[in-house]
């Protein structure tokens, strides 16, 4: 029994994702087949990459997690599987896999007739190449056989961070703003977009339709509003840069 | 094999129900894991509460149902095991269990560490705890080592229904309004928003674009537009009364 | 093991996707059950009847396909089981079926006890008919038991296509243009809404923000601004026609 979990932006109204699971189904018949998302933005490979690196690292040893969001299907971007951490990733070599694996990783390119379908749709590889790649892992074919190794090239927009500083790498569905700057590193208090905020435990320590910063599940900072959406907020889209701040209080 | 639904809010573009698929199948090998719902309104209780009642107990005896809509994550609610009705509901003690299970139903609070994970992010319950607690569930470890037998007391914010009224207590995607109302408590006609409607059998017994009443799926009195929304049609928010009015007319 | 894969227009934020699921597995405990889409269009016929079409024929034979969008719900239309290309279809017979099932295959009627709940909702046929309908088929009864055998009457709202001639049949998540107008008969460009588009490849073979035309994933023409949307950049509904038109260019 395989688990192969699915992350696209295939969205939930169209037969992609059940054109998908089809193939899966009909290629590696033992196949768990589990959706992770699939409404993220369209093209958007940071949102991907950030559900990827929430997600993904739960699931068992050897699970096989398909990423399909991949603006640039035909062109020169590669198809890969890469094995990181004791998971497989099988999906386009954009970016989406930035949070879990690099160049120091496993990977190889998906060129071999048994890794991908003999006629493959231009605009379509989620079905008749990274299908056909899960499917294979899934049977048991061992990824050496997919085709050369390679080295993962897909970086996201935003360039490495700097210590003791983060940006605002996410905004989930409530809202909430979620940054790459390690709790560890944001000390008791942070800025963003010109407003202060003391690094608390959860929404309930403040009254409704307060801002509040938090560390949040992934052991990163995270801003919010109790009950409401700090997207709306403030002023402060995916790339704002987070700062620790000195905290002089009376409660010190 | 163990069958674990969830019922959440975290939507369908972020990481977090793939983290909760991940920590279930990850520790509970055998789970059939099935999505319920997940575009719940974000923190609406009494619309979670509704999708609880409206399909966990189709399931077969023995499904453990995860309901994970939880604004007071962190806070005082308590997070509790439940079984009612011969299923289990595993979440947040603040109301969405309403429908379905009472402080006559036997309950858990989730303490001890083989239904908890060992370190519990304070804003991702349904990762580090919920999901600890169904997948031991799963293993068939005893409800009673969860911890502590307690009573339920998380309620709706609309009171108890009076004999021979009802309330809107449910808007879906259709833009049906689901009352509270039972059939065999309306007769042949209701009053809503100043509009009495005659009760029908289905959409086809009126014109298209037609408000109707009719008597729903839960056996309760429904209104709805036969190809059209209700919802916009009518000024019916959730909480609105909906009584039996006498019928006089030339069809008795 | 049997397939049951799920089409809807429940959406993702009710309980009627899990009241069917729960009777699924209440009722044939070994089927494996798969989300296609919910998100289907409220009564959307013709988008199902295009979803079907793009996924189903993907999966192993003998999958059993329950596809509900039902706007005539408890009307005169049919409650049928269908059997294609070795695929099971179980459905109302209004159309949601047009491409991938017709007169000419083997269908039945859903009278009997054995393929139908023993109280049905006028209103939720999902539940109470054609989930026990696929429970039946999965557990292996023999589909001839369902009831009488019939032919399949259910129609789009657009006529047959004229050779030569092609409409837009679907818009997708992205925008994109579907159309039934097969790559054979397209030649090197086709006219929609005012514009001639050369036919290519692939989305990355025009710059960004660039209206195209390519042969789809279903081996159609479609329709697409790359990095954009088709659907907003042209006045081009459901049922504009496109058609292939003669390059007379210096690359000849």
């Amino acid at each position: 029994m395989a688990i192969i979990t699915l992350t696209t932006d295939f969205g939930t109204r169209d037969g992609y994702v059940g054109a998908v699971k089809g193939v899966l189904l009909r290629l590696a018949e033992d196949a768990v087949v589990i959706d992770i998302a699939h409404d993220i933005p369209p093209g958007d490979i940071a949102h991907a990459a950030w559900v990827v690196a929430t997600s993904t690292h739960e699931f068992p040893y050897g699970s096989i997690h398909l990423v399909i969001v991949d603006p640039g299907v035909g062109g020169a971007r590669r198809e890969v599987i890469a094995k990181s951490s004791a998971q497989w990733y099988i999906g386009p070599d954009n970016g989406v896999f930035a949070y879990v694996a690099d160049a120091s990783d496993e990977a190889w390119a998906i060129e071999s007739r048994t890794f991908r379908g003999r006629r493959v749709s231009p605009t379509f590889h989620g079905r008749d190449l990274f299908a056909h790649a899960a499917a294979a892992l899934a049977r048991g074919e061992p990824a050496t056989d997919a085709g050369p190794p390679v080295r993962l090239t897909g970086t996201l927009p935003w360039g490495p961070r700097a210590a003791g500083r983060g940006r605002v790498v996410h905004v989930d569905r409530y809202g909430n703003l979620i940054t790459d700057l390690p709790a560890s590193e944001a000390g008791e208090a942070v800025s963003i977009d010109g407003n202060t905020l003391q690094v608390l435990r959860t929404y309930v320590d403040v009254p409704p339709n307060t801002l509040l910063a938090y560390v949040g599940s992934m052991n990163t900072i995270e801003i919010a509003v109790r009950d409401g959406r700090a997207d709306t907020r403030l002023d402060a889209p995916r790339g704002t840069p987070v700062v620790p701040v000195p905290v002089v209080g009376p409660y010190r």
